[in-house]
C-alpha cells in the first residue's frame, strides 16, 4: 500500500500562548504521510482529545514533575487519540484495527508498538469497539475515567456517608466523579459555570444539589447546597474553589486535586488558599494526583466503569468539534468553559 | 486539711493580644484556694506548659475545628500542667500523687477525676515519676511527643529511605521529630531561626544538615541542605516554609502540618502557597492534624519514646522560666522564637 500521493495535516504549536489560547498560536501544516518502519504501524486518526491540561505544556517550561513542555514547530506528542491502522509492520496489529495512541492532533501517525507514552498511561493498544465506541476510550473509558475513578475512590478515599462536592462537575472528569459518587450512594453537590450546566447536572448527571459558581459568593453558594459541610472535595479548579472547600470540609475531610484550571493560563501563580490553618484544626488531607500515576488501576476502572456504561447507569456527554483545523479553537473554548462533558475533535477530510 | 489562709495565684487573660503577646494582656489574680468536691482533687501545680498554639485561643474567635477561644477574665482551662495532689475526694487519687491535668497557669486547681479535657488528649491522671521527671509529661512524653510521633510516623507515613525536613527543629516538637527520624535511620534536615539553634541541631539533635532560615532565600538554603529534594516535610511554621517544601518535595512526597506558627498572631490570614499546582504534578499529600485526634496512639508513643529516653537515645531540652507571673512573657518569647526545646514554667512561691 502506498499513500505517497496523500498528505497528512498536523497541528503544530508555533508560539506559546500568553493568557488565552489563540488559533494563531498554532499552524496547520501539510506533511507527507510517514512510512512505518519495523515494529511500527501507520494510523489514520479518527478522534483526537482536547484536554485542559494540555495548556500546562504549552509554555516555555511545564511545572516540575509534569510532562515536558511541547516543543514549538513540531506535532504534539502526548495527546490521546484513536484511529484505524492503515498499515502494520508490528506484531499483533493489522490493518483495520481500531487503536489508541498518543500521537494526536494530526491526520496520520506512525506509532511504535510496545513503547510507553504519556508517562506510563498508555502504549499503542487495540480497542474493543464492541464494548464502547472508539472515542469513549479518550473519555469515560480513558484518562478521564481513570482520573475520576482513582481520584474519588483511591486518592480521596471515599467512605460510607461522605458528602461529596465536585467542581467543574459538567466537565469530562467531574461528570464522571459525580455519577460514580451517586452510584456508590453518596450525597453529591456539583458546581459549574452556567445555568445550563447546572440544569444538566440536576437533570442528567443526577446530583443532589448544584450551583453556578458565578451566581454569588462561592462560600455562600456552597453553604446553601451543603449546609452541614462536605467530607470530600474533588478539585478541578483550584483557587477560590479550593479555599471554599477547605472552609466547608468537616473534620477528617479530604481533597483530591486533579487539576487547577483556574491556574493554567496564569503568567504568574496565584496565591494559594489563605485558610490552610483549617487543615490543622480540622485534620484535613489534601492530595494532588495525576492519572498517569494511577495506571495500575486501569483494568479495575475499565471493568467497573465499563459495566456501568453498558448497564446505562453511567452516561457521558461529548462536545464534538468537527475538523482537525479546529482543534486549537476547541482547546480555547474548553479553557473558557464552553464545553459540557468530554471535548473531542472528529478528524474528517 | 485546710488551706483557708492560703491564696492561689492565677494568670487570667484580660485582653486578646493584637499581634505580639504582651504581659499587659494578662493579669495575675489572687483567689482563695478552692475546695474539692466529691470526685475531685485539689492539686498544687508545679510545672505548667507554654505552647505556641495557645495563641490560637487568645483571640475573639478560635479557628473552626479548634478548641474554643479562652474567655477573658477567667483562668485558662485547657493548658497542660503537672502538680501534686494536696487533697483528694476522688477514688484512685491520694495526697502526694503526682498528676497531669489541664487546669494550668495557676497555683492551685480543683480537677474532677474521669472528666475528659483538651478534646480527648487527657484526663486527670497519675504519673510514673520513676520513669521520667514530672515535667517530661508536658513535653517529650506528653502532647509534644505525641505530636512528633504520630505526625511523623502516621500522618506523614514515614517510609524507608525518606529524606525528612523538619522546620522549627530546635523546638519542643521539631527536636523530637528530628530525633525519631534519625532513630529510624533517615537522612534529616533541620531548620531553625538562629545560628545557636543550628549548632544545637547539628551537635545535640544530630541532624545530617541544618540551616538558619534567616540566612538567605529559603528555597536556596533548602536546596543546599537537600540537593536531591525531600520526601517528607514536617511543618511547624507554614507560610514560606510550606511553599519551599512543596517546591522541594519529590514525587509522592508528604507534608504533615502540625502548626503554622507564622500565622498565629496574624490579624488576617496570609495567602497560602502559590505553588500548589505542584501537588498535582508531583502527586503530593498535605495533611494537617492535631495531637488530640491521635490520642489512641498515646500508649504506643509512651512505650517507644519512653524506651528511647531511658536508653539515652532520645534527648530533649527545656527552656525553664521560674515563676507563674512570668508565664505570659514566656509565651511571648516562645512566639518570638527565643526558646530551645520545650518551654515550661516552674511554679514556685
Amino acid at each position: 500500500m502506498t499513500l505517497g500521493s496523500v498528505t497528512s495535516r498536523e497541528v503544530w504549536p508555533v508560539a506559546y500562548p500568553r493568557g488565552e489560547v489563540r488559533p494563531a498560536d498554532f499552524r496547520l501544516v501539510d506533511v507527507p504521510v510517514p512510512e512505518p518502519g519495523t515494529g511500527e504501524v501507520l494510523v489514520r486518526n479518527t478522534w483526537t482529545s482536547v484536554d485542559a491540561a494540555l495548556r500546562l505544556r504549552l509554555r516555555e517550561t511545564a511545572p516540575p514533575g509534569y510532562f515536558p513542555a511541547f516543543p514549538l514547530g513540531r506535532p504534539l506528542d502526548g495527546v490521546m487519540t484513536v484511529g484505524e491502522v492503515v498499515a502494520s509492520h508490528a506484531d499483533g496489529f493489522a490493518a483495520g484495527d481500531t487503536v489508541w495512541h498518543a500521537a494526536g492532533w494530526r491526520d496520520y501517525a506512525v506509532v511504535a508498538a510496545g513503547q510507553p507514552a504519556l508517562g506510563g498511561v498508555g502504549t499503542l493498544r487495540r480497542l474493543d469497539v464492541r464494548a464502547a465506541p472508539a472515542q469513549a476510550y479518550l473519555g469515560a473509558l480513558g484518562a478521564n475515567g481513570l482520573t475520576a475513578y482513582a481520584g474519588l475512590l483511591h486518592v480521596a478515599g471515599l467512605r460510607d456517608g461522605d458528602v461529596v462536592w465536585v467542581s467543574a462537575a459538567a466537565g469530562a472528569v467531574g461528570s464522571l466523579v459525580a455519577q460514580i459518587a451517586k452510584l456508590r450512594g453518596h450525597r453529591v453537590i456539583g458546581s459549574a459555570g452556567s445555568a445550563a450546566k447546572v440544569r444538566y447536572l440536576l437533570d442528567e448527571v443526577g446530583v443532589d444539589a448544584a450551583f453556578d459558581y458565578r451566581a454569588g459568593p462561592l462560600p455562600d453558594l456552597l453553604a446553601e447546597a451543603a449546609p452541614d459541610g462536605v467530607d470530600v472535595y474533588f478539585d478541578n479548579v483550584g483557587g477560590d474553589h479550593l479555599r471554599a472547600a477547605i472552609g466547608a470540609l468537616r473534620p477528617h475531610g479530604r481533597v483530591a486535586i486533579c487539576g487547577m484550571i483556574s491556574e493554567y493560563a496564569a503568567e504568574r501563580s496565584a496565591p494559594g488558599p489563605d485558610n490552610l490553618m483549617l487543615a490543622v484544626t480540622k485534620s484535613l488531607t489534601i492530595r494532588g494526583f495525576r492519572a498517569s500515576a494511577m495506571a495500575h488501576l486501569i483494568p479495575e476502572m475499565t471493568r467497573e466503569v465499563g459495566a456501568w456504561i453498558r448497564a446505562g447507569r453511567l452516561r457521558y456527554r461529548e462536545t464534538v468539534v468537527d475538523g482537525l483545523e479546529r482543534a486549537p479553537a476547541a482547546l480555547a473554548g474548553l479553557l473558557r468553559g464552553d464545553n459540557t462533558g468530554k471535548t473531542l475533535v472528529r478528524i474528517t477530510r
